[in-house]
């Protein structure tokens, strides 16, 4: 595909989902205060953030209520003590995995519901469950997206069968997804154009979800962007599991459409993100990250050795070959 | 240009230069123990380094030596007293700066040298001085580059000139110079074309020079390579002035060529740079450097906002904005 847009002009498709509350929960079981959350909402307003996610509809018979927080569940009234009627141009989305979400009574119609936005999650070994997950969201009135996550690690044709199986679902959107932070930009473009050629076909925009895992979040995003991916995900601090996420700083200071403004995401981060980092939260960039990026591995090995305060990385390397 | 190679072969014609103690020597004013230096060029030849830069040929009239380490100057005994006579596959570099190094004086004859190569940096403004430079260490027998720095801040008709006079110089190498940190990869792919298609033109190779003030140098240093580019600067864990450089542990993890080993890299990060960040020693990707980067400014105030210890990024962007 030709490259859509340039680096002087705003490209009026272009929408950012902040994933903070979502991705970095998985660096904290979701354990944010309230006043966290209600500056971070207030904050995406400000910035011109488009969609805010507040975590995902997990099963509370799959996990238990009392080890995480609450944005975890996403519970309707969760969500509204926050942000009430959202009466915000910004829309609110939440996540559901397959197989982790009971999503038939945990997802109630858009019409009782603040939520804007359901992002089905799956591997491509799950499609057929993901369809129809996707199916019941779209029926009960929600925007949804068809996340295939870890497709690093996925054939090329299972891809191309899943995308089929998405294209000729409801869904609104089909996500790229770098879950272990492998892909390098030259083959972020060519999955952007395939995915891309495919979204034209069947009227379904493109977006991209990327891992900071060999500092390429950023560079992935914005590649994805100008081979015409037009739903971005980036995260305050970057603030994600592992290496984290594309950056809200960075993705913000590069765009150009001036419905978007850095100077709230710069006191966000002054005044909530870096006293959340003193608590003890870790996450971002790191040599461990690196290393099962470039393999190509979940990034669950690396969490571990982060959390075990090693700095053995050699070992670690050669314990990585081996797996 | 056409692409040059691709994710799955080695292209033989890519050389790596470990710039370490050079840029990271900006960040502690070269003051390396030479500890650490002999395990730095140890490991280098073990990684499969093709380059490896000892610091600067400062003038000892303009610099006290007894504010700055010895690589600032890099005496031959200096660089003598860590590598004998070099008996490595490994070439050695210095750094002369246009109007910073009496380099008829401490550039000596190649035949009476352990250096290899001569970089001189220069601004576009001094092209003239650069190519008298060039020209100096050409004669006395050294492989030359001329890394013409802050072309982020530079006019293209400026820039298309420098070039020509090199191309027309006795240089090796032209280098790409992302002093700011402020380029995207788009740009970079534009301007490596433009550099590769000048350097096929007068026989000459072009090099890479990133800085990561928007998590970019990676990104930034294998999109050139994949447009042509073949030397690459990296540094030990990106140490260099401010956000730092392309990360060494980056760089070879993505090369397919077997003759570089990241093994002895990732020991030297354990053994040498954690140390060597408790002593004090900051630098690497944060807010600041992505706000300087971002507005295309040198690097220093984000330097200072570091020094100061200070967190107010809005009001730092706010000062940033009226200069």
């Amino acid at each position: 595909m030709a490259q859509k847009g340039d680096l002087m002009t705003a490209r009026s498709d272009i929408r950012v989902l902040d994933a903070t509350i979502r991705d970095g929960g998985l660096v904290n079981n979701f354990m944010f205060s309230d006043d966290f959350i209600n500056a971070l909402y207030r904050t995406n307003v400000k910035a011109g953030v488009d969609y805010m996610e507040f975590g995902y509809k997990a099963s509370k018979e799959l996990f238990d209520v009392n080890k995480f927080g609450k944005w975890k569940f996403c519970d309707e009234e969760s969500i509204r003590e926050i942000v009430g009627d959202n009466n915000s141009d910004m829309k609110i989305s939440v996540m559901a995995d397959v197989g982790r979400c009971d999503y038939k009574k945990d997802i109630i119609d858009k019409k009782d519901s603040v939520i804007d936005m359901v992002r089905v999650a799956t591997y491509v070994h799950q499609m057929p469950a993901a369809i129809e997950m996707i199916e019941d969201a779209k029926a009960k009135g929600y925007e949804v997206t068809c996340n295939i996550m870890a497709i690093s690690n996925a054939k090329e044709s299972d891809i191309d069968q899943a995308l089929e199986m998405v294209g000729q679902s409801s869904a609104d959107g089909i996500y790229i997804v770098d879950s272990y932070g492998a892909l390098y930009p030259e083959q972020i473009r060519a999955i952007a154009d395939k995915y891309t050629e495919l979204g034209e076909k069947y009227g379904k925009y493109i977006g991209m979800h990327a891992h900071n895992n060999q500092q390429l979040a950023f560079a992935n995003t914005i590649e994805a962007l100008s081979h015409g991916v037009s739903l971005l995900d980036a995260t305050m601090m970057s603030m994600g599991r592992g290496a984290g996420n594309c950056a809200m700083e960075l993705l913000l200071s590069f765009l150009k459409n001036p419905k978007y403004n850095v100077f709230p995401v710069l006191r966000f981060l002054e005044d909530y993100m870096l006293p959340l980092k003193e608590t003890g939260a870790v996450w971002g960039y790191d040599i461990p990250y690196l290393l099962t990026g470039r393999l190509n591995q979940h990034p669950s090995a690396a969490i571990d050795f982060c959390k075990d305060n090693r700095k053995d990385y050699a070992d670690f390397y050669t314990d990585l070959l081996d797996k």
